[in-house]
């Protein structure tokens, strides 16, 4: 069960124009499941995308990331489930390969115009011969409104498809912005995540559009974390398909591109807290801000050493106010001069520690309020500095371990 | 149940001249638990210790690290479980000192002279009452010969006691090594662990001590992980009591330094790894081996990601060779230029992946076979260099969740 998550209501989905989505079951690893996914993308758009930082990164990962660099203009993306084709050598760049060509020569496009994706299980190859055959179904199926059908279509271990749409007025046009994403294990994105596309008719400069993505990842896709396991596969695309009417945004520092970069932010944080809301196993949705810190990156530090605390993870499954766990975690950060007598600790509203120490007027009960509801920030305050970030994360429950100890058989 | 770990024969643990230790049952946390232990040391030993890095050390360690500088020759050590006396500010402080000015007062020493020693709940305030109640029964239990009870004193959610002794000959004279240690979770030990004592009647030169310490926790303790929580109370021990006839060492580089070095490395090691074979849940033992790399600390780093990835460590739990989790975890590890296409991968004497990619002749019946075993060997050759390093871990299970999820109720 999502952590307050359902599936989305279709008819809250916007279409982008100039983005088609066809979904069809090619029966990639197993039979009568939506696994293969072509996104058409009309002549112009603006694409950019950013990717998992692991180093054994999957083919189609680095295939995606040869295709940007030709800049030949993308106009489609295949994403098939049942496979992530990572851990597979050259043969599973051979085989990434030949999806796009399969791909292209139904669209006549030039291959270099294809963005590939695979998620799924890692080393074992994968099998091209029904993506391709599943082609023609998924191509049939292409529309404008098919955002929820591609959320359901990248699934994997997902319990509920994710997909948010809202629109923004700028220039007084409006302007959509549609996205979707997938977990639910082995997320703890660098850069991206595994995975999460976004499509907006906005009329922006192409050189904006990688800065954009990065933008929005930072401010979403990394900033969340299951496992900790940081996937071979993250990919986060964002399409800019310039249908708009308003003027070509030519900075994001401008009011329009400022409405624009808070509007996808907005999209962004939904489609990665949803990937939390439904992690693996997940019954808790954990929001852990570190403030007080030197600079965003040691608050970041701190923040997924206690996301990452398999110890604080069970606490919270246990509504257990075990937040000694916590206190710990932050002292093995790693930050080499931090002074345990200047930290404060917050579960909500409740003042747990005190420069270091129990709060004299902390009381077991209040922390066990907090602890039992499905929502908690936990709020670190590290009292050297001026700055502050957060990371979304969940529990760690019996599921998580069944799921994962189950997940290929 | 352990990994192939059982309660130590009491008769096969020796006495070592000039240590005495007894045990008591003083109620800290629940009542008929053996929950308090004094280790009594004849004046003239060398006593040196590492301790956790966790920033958020307990007071206990703290107040170890002072009384080791005050250098005024340690002749007792205090040992609570129950609580944890970590995240207690300034108060956990004095309570600390209290218990110490208890015992120091019943044996007429200064408070200096002993090392105090707590495990357990964090954030808790240390029952001084019960401790000092308790001192009279534990020091009129004091015997040579109580290693076994003091493995049991110092249990937590410990499952059977760790208790190593042996002998060995050194310039003609016999020499006793035994030593003690518990987890049995928050295990990522780092300099040391949660707990660790080692006694030896070896006369060396007390500049020795310290190095000594430092070399054995290098070779055992800071090898071993549960869940990569690094807890606030790691404390390693070592007491030479300069019994034996043999002449003093005055050199680790002697071939009688080295005889010793050897001797308790060995008792070391398997006071570490039974920590990880009483590993809370744990039904795995795996050793991690990493070959190849530039240096030792990016081995150990890969070996860490590895160990610590719940991915993997629930395959092994499953005893599922979905061994495209351990590449995965070797790619985010965090070696910036590692490149994927140098990387094998053996489980025992399967060979599995070659050059980043799947071993044609691998049969997943091969990885089955081994992964069901209760001892395996992870092998990860990088490709790029001639260091290697190990790193001993356990499987993620139900039991893991269940018990840390139960922890204080």
């Amino acid at each position: 069960m999502p952590v307050n998550l359902s599936a989305p209501d279709p008819a809250a989905l916007h279409a982008v124009p100039g983005i088609r989505i066809g979904v069809a079951e090619a029966g990639v690893r197993k039979a009568n499941r939506k696994d293969l996914t072509v996104v058409l993308i009309d002549e112009g758009a603006a694409v950019g995308g950013v990717f998992t930082q692991n180093r054994f990164c999957a083919a189609p990962v680095q295939v995606c990331r040869e295709h940007l660099a030709r800049d030949v203009g993308v106009r489609a993306m295949l994403i098939n489930t049942g496979n992530a084709n990572a851990g597979t050598g050259e043969d599973g760049l051979a085989r990434t390969r030949a999806t796009c060509i399969a791909l292209a020569r139904h669209l006549n496009l030039a291959p270099e115009q294809i963005l590939p994706f695979s998620t799924g299980v890692i080393m074992e190859p994968l099998p091209i011969d029904r993506i391709e055959a599943g082609l023609p179904a998924a191509l049939a199926d292409a529309s404008p409104n098919h955002w929820g059908r591609a959320a359901e279509g990248i699934m994997t271990t997902d319990t509920v498809p994710k997909a948010f749409s809202r629109q923004v007025q700028i220039d007084g046009a409006t302007v959509t912005i549609s996205g979707i994403s997938k977990g639910a294990g082995m997320i703890r994105p660098n850069m991206a995540t595994m995975l999460g596309f976004m499509g907006t008719d906005a009329k922006i400069d192409p050189s904006l559009i990688q800065p954009l993505a990065k933008a929005l990842a930072d401010a979403s896709f990394n900033r969340v974390t299951i496992d900790g396991d940081t996937s071979t596969n993250d990919s986060f695309v964002v399409i800019a398909t310039q249908k708009a009417s308003h003027a070509t945004i030519t900075s994001l520092e401008s009011a329009a591109g400022q409405a624009l970069l808070r509007a996808m932010q907005d999209v962004a944080r939904q489609l990665a807290q949803a990937i939390v809301r439904d992690g693996e196993g997940a019954t808790k949705f954990i929001t852990i801000r570190v403030e007080g810190g030197r600079d965003e990156a040691e608050c970041r530090q701190v923040a997924y050493a206690v996301a990452h605390s398999p110890l604080v993870k069970t606490a919270f499954y246990a509504s257990d106010p075990n937040l000694g766990r916590i206190l710990a975690a932050v002292g093995y950060a790693g930050i080499a001069d931090l002074d345990q007598t200047g930290i404060d600790l917050f579960l909500d509203d409740v003042h747990v520690a005190v420069k270091g120490g129990r709060n004299p007027s902390y009381r077991e009960e209040d922390g066990q309020r907090v602890m039992k509801q499905s929502e908690i920030t936990v709020r670190i305050v590290l009292g050297r500095g001026a700055a502050a970030d957060t990371v979304w994360t969940c529990d760690l429950s019996h599921d998580y371990v069944s799921i994962n100890a189950d997940y290929r058989s």
